[in-house]
């Protein structure tokens, strides 16, 4: 089956072609960007030029349709919107890794992401890939909001205690911290090498766009509209995100009864590995691979638990899943091409 | 004047040299290490063999106190309290830099610290060194207890919210990252190169013996019994140390006027700068310096505070802070010596 | 086919474990540490608890050569000298990434390992494991003497200009840099996170055991006795090596010339990629891949010829290529499960 | 003394800031940048609001002289060749960091730089500020072209071993590895955090502009044309410069002999440092340092001489080269200023 990557030479796009490089089903058809048209894949990773022959390729949602049998959507914020439509109406899968489609309502996507929403005809329509929660809905879908990096990690880490009913609702602190290649390939200051090397920092306080996307999720799930503290920090390392989470208890509970209802809520979720107690997981231990590993703490001294999650922001964060959303659109086993071990060290 | 270094060649140590070395009031005089006594400082550090050309010798609280006129002292938790009252008994000024002598509760000592405590006397002889706070006392003492280094930027970023009264004192919740030095240069897995690049870890979830440190400090200066939740993260980085602090607040305010009310408390302190709104500090910016810069958010969705504090470990968090202390005791300016800028980048 | 590693939990062991669990054709037998015999894989690595579930045991050569079909030795130097004549015994193929069986003379290995050589029957018996230069010799072998990670960078950088003799042979300079993950996961101030961490430092300065095996395969190839000038640095990142080398040209001829004649060296060995004229391959574009990018300058100014060779040194340079070998043996595409792209970012 | 610097918030002005804060006879005069004009240094570096408190200007050679006693330039190539003719007209005195004044042939420096030279007149009347080498006629200087990083690790590194006549001039190769914040603060992918991070890339192969500048001195210094081959490497380190160089010995000679050679050359050079045999440095142990250190190791098997220099790259290579020029051009010792050891780790 062809995958078109529609994303040029960034981070996204290149971990789909790693990605879809292995997998046993897929292979890559058009590789297309507007910007770089024309440019060959492999002037801009010498070290691609076997696997990438095609050149870079202007947008045309008809030829992109003829030619293959999927699209990733690895494009900046607003450009999926434009693009999205068009694909659909030629009935080819879209899987769009940007936040276009994420949330539903498009008052919020205009409040948090500062330019015009998508049509909300097409926010109802989209499904939202978080594959082990979706796992029914993502199956019967034409178009996939893949999830972001942050909401990734903290949604898989938070909804088995949230939908224990055991958490006081309105006590959620996340920590985030995240390697760098989660902001892409485009220069900037807070990517700057010398700047972010031997460096910890923190960025948009109560700004960040997936504020929303997490308070969605864990709303929906809980029932209740649900309000969180999110900070993100920059970390000096290239891959990896961990979440630790903070989350008041309304009984004494100890750590081993939140491990065995994490271990039951996931127990048919091959890539959340909950650790036993007093193991927490490292973001190394999860770098290259699909998995979301989770610890759990219960301090019983303020009786308030930690969550730990850390994915790899490049794969489980966004082409990993997005690959693990192709194949549950395609009927097939969602580990398929996905089943590598991390790179460690 | 003449100060001895006690802890042979660890990080401790050579921060300990680099700043002496630039003092103006302060030389090197005895460097003493028993496990390393006779070995060259230079055959370590090669790079300071022009700095350092006293061999190493072995503890003798005679000739110390006598080629001397103040120690510090940079050994591993227990030791200092064997060697503290031998010193005290000549008279001379000690600084501890280990966390041996900052829990005036010798139960609460062994309990964290899992050995046996100092004698009492000792412990409520000691003044807890945190240089801002404890002006005064600092400059009667002659046993100073030097802060760690998590509490150091803990204290120093809650303390202003927590004597202000507007803080639920039972939300508190610290996560803190820090470079890999704190951990000294023992060898050890979790200081070893290929487990801590390209990683960011997690570790002692509720047993790290810095929690009562803080919850002493901070229920003496709330007057109230204080519990906090407090995590410590490794990031991929030799230096700095950032504490983001979470708490929830009991009315509504502005994030200008809990800058307002920072700054009027550290009018005085001329090493703590709190950032201006929309400002948080990373850690690169006080590194290698002794300044503590503090961040401040309010997210009004929540009413909760963020509290972001940064130092360097080695220098606010360990042995700048020492020679903070020394100035006070010896009663001059308590920037001499210090008033180096951070290097950047 | 059952693949036993013998070698505990070192960074060569848990890098065979990733790859072999990825390889169609093999699978983990038994894993082998005498000084761990007992512990779970699992405790050390937890994020491979679903992966090697078989507790390590300790060495014992009937029982290895019963339950598995070949066996890779990731053991310290001077340990496999001693296995691999028991294994042999057994008939069991047998893969040492240590140095024992590299140099043919046992004189040579003792000045350079400063410790007693294998017999040298076995010295002789040895295979060297460079997989694209002596491929026939490996697939009639039942011993391979898997080469370092620094002569197969080395050495697949040179043999073509050694081979085609225009190069001057008194010439040869070697400046290697390094990742620290070679140095393994023994502990020692040389791996110690700080130490290492914005630093670059050069180390074993005309003393590196790999000296004499870069020196055996260049002679052998070329006819003539070579000595070389190797030099070693530390690089602060944990996978890849990169060797710059320089060789003075005994005629005057062009980049592309030279850029042809290595594209016809290699024309039948998938994993090296001689670079195009004004390319440079950098460690990252291999890592967690089984290739070696070689980039080729011709200074006209001093009519000297520039190799820049790149490994990942835990894939090409150790189990990798290990792999590669075990696929020759086994009369396998030498391709067979290490088809993976580098991971980049 | 009033001191200006005209570069706006880059690194350079960042660590002239740093150095001229804690000189005894400098002070922060103008800060100009004709981009930035109107901007608070404090915007860009919050961490240094109460340091540089004038806000950036345009550049106005009156003003500037009127106000100011020297000026230092840490401007891109091309820019100084314009402001220069200027500033010496109003007769202050000018340390130029960058390229514009250290080629005297205006040929060369079109040939490496690309664009138009300055006039022969300032490229006649510029002393090369290498201070070690120069200092008499810096001392008598108005016009200092204040030489490269990596020229200034070279030529320290090359230059007694050249004067002694040992070396097979034609046989000098110099393998150069850099931090990256020698590339300075303007973005671009080779700064980009992601493609620097866990990477070593070389880069200019035979192209650097500092090629001219090294093989000026060393000619100048031998009394014969030489020529060198010089690769420049990038390593994933914030500051720090390493050059290994290897030159071919004309006769047998001990490693100790060479030491003593060198030690004699500088024995009046505070900040070059030679090492002991068996000691060679390593950048970390210069770092934030004006040192610059040097190991040296004879091959008796190739009769070749290793020279290794570091320096730290802002410092010795830059800011601090210049402040030790502006000491000579006052007539003060040379280390006023500049006395600070290295941070380690």
């Amino acid at each position: 089956m062809k995958a078109a990557i529609i994303g040029g030479t960034g981070y996204g796009s290149i971990e789909l072609v790693r990605l879809i490089n292995k997998h046993p089903y897929l292979e890559i058809g058009s590789v297309v960007s507007n910007s770089q048209a024309g440019v060959n894949f492999s002037d801009v990773y010498p070290h691609l030029s076997d696997v990438v022959v095609q050149p870079l390729e202007t947008f045309n949602a008809n030829r992109l349709s003829e030619e293959n049998d999927i699209v990733f959507l690895a494009t900046p914020s607003g450009v999926s919107s434009k693009l999205v439509p068009q694909l659909l109406e030629k009935r080819i899968k879209c899987i769009d890794l940007s936040g276009d489609f994420r949330l539903r309502s498009s008052e919020e996507y205009e409040n948090w992401y500062k330019h015009s929403s998508p049509e909300e005809m097409y926010l109802k329509q989209a499904v939202y890939g978080l594959s082990e929660i979706y796992k029914e809905e993502i199956r019967q879908s034409t178009l996939i909001a893949n999830p972001g990096c942050y909401p990734t990690a903290t949604n898989l880490g938070l909804l088995p205690i949230l939908k224990s009913k055991l958490a006081d609702e309105k006590s959620i602190i996340i920590d985030a911290k995240s390697g760098v290649s989660g902001a892409g390939r485009g220069l900037s200051l807070t990517s700057h090498y010398s700047e972010i090397n031997e460096n910890t920092k923190a960025y948009k306080l109560g700004k960040h766009q997936h504020i929303p996307e997490i308070e969605q999720v864990l709303s929906d799930e809980s029932g209740n509209p649900i309000t969180v503290t999110f900070t993100t920090h920059l970390v000096p390392m290239t891959r990896g995100i961990m979440c630790t989470m903070y989350v008041n208890l309304k009984e004494k509970i100890s750590t081993q009864k939140i491990i065995d209802l994490y271990k039951q809520f996931y127990q048919e979720s091959h890539f959340i590995r909950v650790r036993p107690e007093g193991n927490i997981p490292a973001t190394k231990e999860v770098m290259g691979s699909n998995f979301c590993d989770i610890g759990l703490h219960v301090d019983e001294r303020t009786n308030r638990l930690t969550v730990i999650s850390v994915i790899d922001n490049l794969v489980k964060g966004a082409a990993g899943q997005a690959i693990q959303n192709a194949n549950l659109m395609n009927g097939w086993d969602d580990q398929t091409g996905l089943t590598d071990l991390p790179i460690y060290p």
